[in-house]
């Protein structure tokens, strides 16, 4: 195990009545607070009411930034700074996927620092502060809600670049599984390939002979995932599948499963940060396309991890080999529906040198 | 799943340098600390000096509290209290195992609050605040340092009770599994036994009928607890089994593991406390006496968790019954040095009455 320092400060508030209790500790911050969210399916759902009323009971002023995309843009970002600022807003909420907790986080260091906000994720700035951010995590899979990272894409330089501070964890998450009961099964399958891959990074890369603790926490959750999401396939208003999903999507990339794992990388987010930037495809289907790939390509370097996958998460035979164990993951994302060619994933000619 | 809030403050520093890195934490928190210790085994291992040189770079002046013992007692903490406040202690560091932590989060609690300490764990008054915690593990094995419970043994009344509160969360805790390296054998035996039962409380009396995530994260440490064991018994310097242990007694008990888990309960804690409070055994052994009579006290109500234990944790064939699962889990206890009855734990005639 290698040394680390870890701190998950972010007071996580989980259940069915999650969404009344944001009031009450966005006023623990202040008075005005700017609401960020995305393409409006939180009207639909009731999310939306749901978060006015709270906020409404607890006397927080609020002032709008919709229409955040799926790989949030850099100049969306900046147009919230600026009303984050003209509002003098005091907090940023935001309410949807961790596409709209990347953009809140990036929004709260804008308001504080002067330096170009593009700065912060090409690593130029050092964020120094940032306004509070308080998460309603609707669409649970890239642990936004419980980390300190925020990813952007910016559009002219298409680029898709993080910035990491303490300061950009939220100081509270609102996790109500009930809000995921209608999220569409292709969105589901695209969650829960992102979940997984975000502990199959550090499982797989890791160059550790003996991390049991980690490895267990990793192996638990991927086949917690992969059960649930073989339920909700069944039954999408699945609660205790909902539940288990929008939990490990909480854990996942918090920082706590990879803690003390050694030499842990994330190629894969490496390489699909490129995919999505250049061709805005979902994230999930970057990424069902791209894991497979890996596999067959990293096999010689990672060949023991990847049999201790093949084995404890798959449930393949001892002495399956890496062949094997990328077809069983590439049936298992075809059987939920996910993309595992780049064809299938609408891209046709895929521009290798741009990536 | 059930509704849950959770926190996990502490900040985790993890390593080879971590007690190093003490004074620059509790220079956050003041200038003058009280240090609360145990009989002295942290004067023998190098720790002692390792926190005095920290504290003194960081220009922190301390007053000392040695003597806590196993079963940390009212009374001593009581004594803690008046130093610390004699002394203006501005925080309480302790250094130790979890009775240590424990006493010190009870003397953080009697300096800031009038009513009489006992009090605070008989549930009769409240913790309205509490001086910052730093907490120094060197035995792993009861979440101490990055949970919220302190457990006192009133002597007098031979009770033994705990004290609960989001201010009793340490601000850091500094664990260094090389200081682990020296444990002996039955100690280490009875702090993998106290992990795994942590952990096991839960998994086995929740109402859960799909909890993934935290069956997965339970049946994962359990495993790692127990392979690290019986590595640690072949070499008791094996600093990656070591390191799992130590990751783990942070974790077990956190309040991460069990959180959302559905009617989960503690009565194997509840059975060891007054056998522990009567007897003066350790705690580890008093849990690997409880805990088998317990499985077979209770197959009847938990009959499908304990079906689950036997086969995902145990590794037995599916189908075992409780007795078998039972009985392969004394046998384990015995494979590690601990007891499994009364007799064996030193207890000829066990005051029934008076548990």
């Amino acid at each position: 195990m290698i040394d680390f320092t870890l701190q998950l400060p972010t007071k996580i508030i989980f259940g069915k009545d999650a969404i009344a209790k944001l009031g009450g500790e966005a006023s623990r911050c202040g008075k005005r607070a700017l609401l960020v969210y995305g393409q409006g399916s939180i009207k639909r759902n009731g999310v939306y009411d749901e978060v006015i009323t709270s906020l409404a009971d607890s006397g927080i002023t609020i002032d709008e930034h919709a229409g955040v995309r799926e790989n949030p843009s850099l100049a969306h970002a900046e147009e919230g700074v600026r009303k984050a600022v003209r509002q003098k807003a005091e907090m940023i909420i935001a309410v949807g996927g961790g596409s709209v907790i990347d953009e809140g986080k990036g929004i709260a260091i804008g308001c504080v620092n002067q330096e170009p906000l593009w700065d912060f994720y090409t690593r130029k700035a050092e964020i120094k502060d940032a306004l509070p951010i308080l998460a309603v995590q609707t669409m649970p899979a890239t642990s936004s809600e419980t980390n300190f990272i925020s990813v952007l894409t910016n559009e002219k330089t298409r680029q898709k670049f993080s910035a990491r501070s303490e300061k950009l964890f939220p100081r509270a998450a609102f996790l109500d599984p009930q809000k995921t009961l209608s999220i569409a099964a292709d969105q589901t399958a695209c969650a829960c390939t992102d979940i997984m891959a975000h502990l199959m990074e550090g499982y797989l890369t890791s160059t550790d002979t003996y991390a049991p603790v980690q490895d267990g926490i990793a192996e638990g959750i991927i086949k917690a995932v992969m059960g649930s999401m073989e339920r909700l396939i069944g039954d999408p208003g699945d609660y205790n599948a909902r539940s288990a999903v929008m939990w490990a999507g909480a854990l996942a990339w918090s920082g706590l499963c990879s803690a003390g794992l050694g030499g842990a990388s994330v190629p894969n987010h490496m390489l699909e940060h490129p995919l999505s930037a250049l061709y805005d495809i979902r994230h999930g289907a970057g990424l069902s396309v791209i894991f497979p790939a890996w596999l067959s390509h990293g096999k010689d370097r990672h060949v023991r991890r990847i049999e201790l996958f093949g084995k404890n998460v798959l449930g393949l035979p001892s002495g399956s080999g890496p062949e094997e164990i990328t077809a069983a993951l590439k049936s298992w994302y075809r059987k939920i529906g996910m993309p595992v060619t780049m064809k299938e994933a609408g891209i046709e000619e895929p521009d290798i040198p741009a990536m």
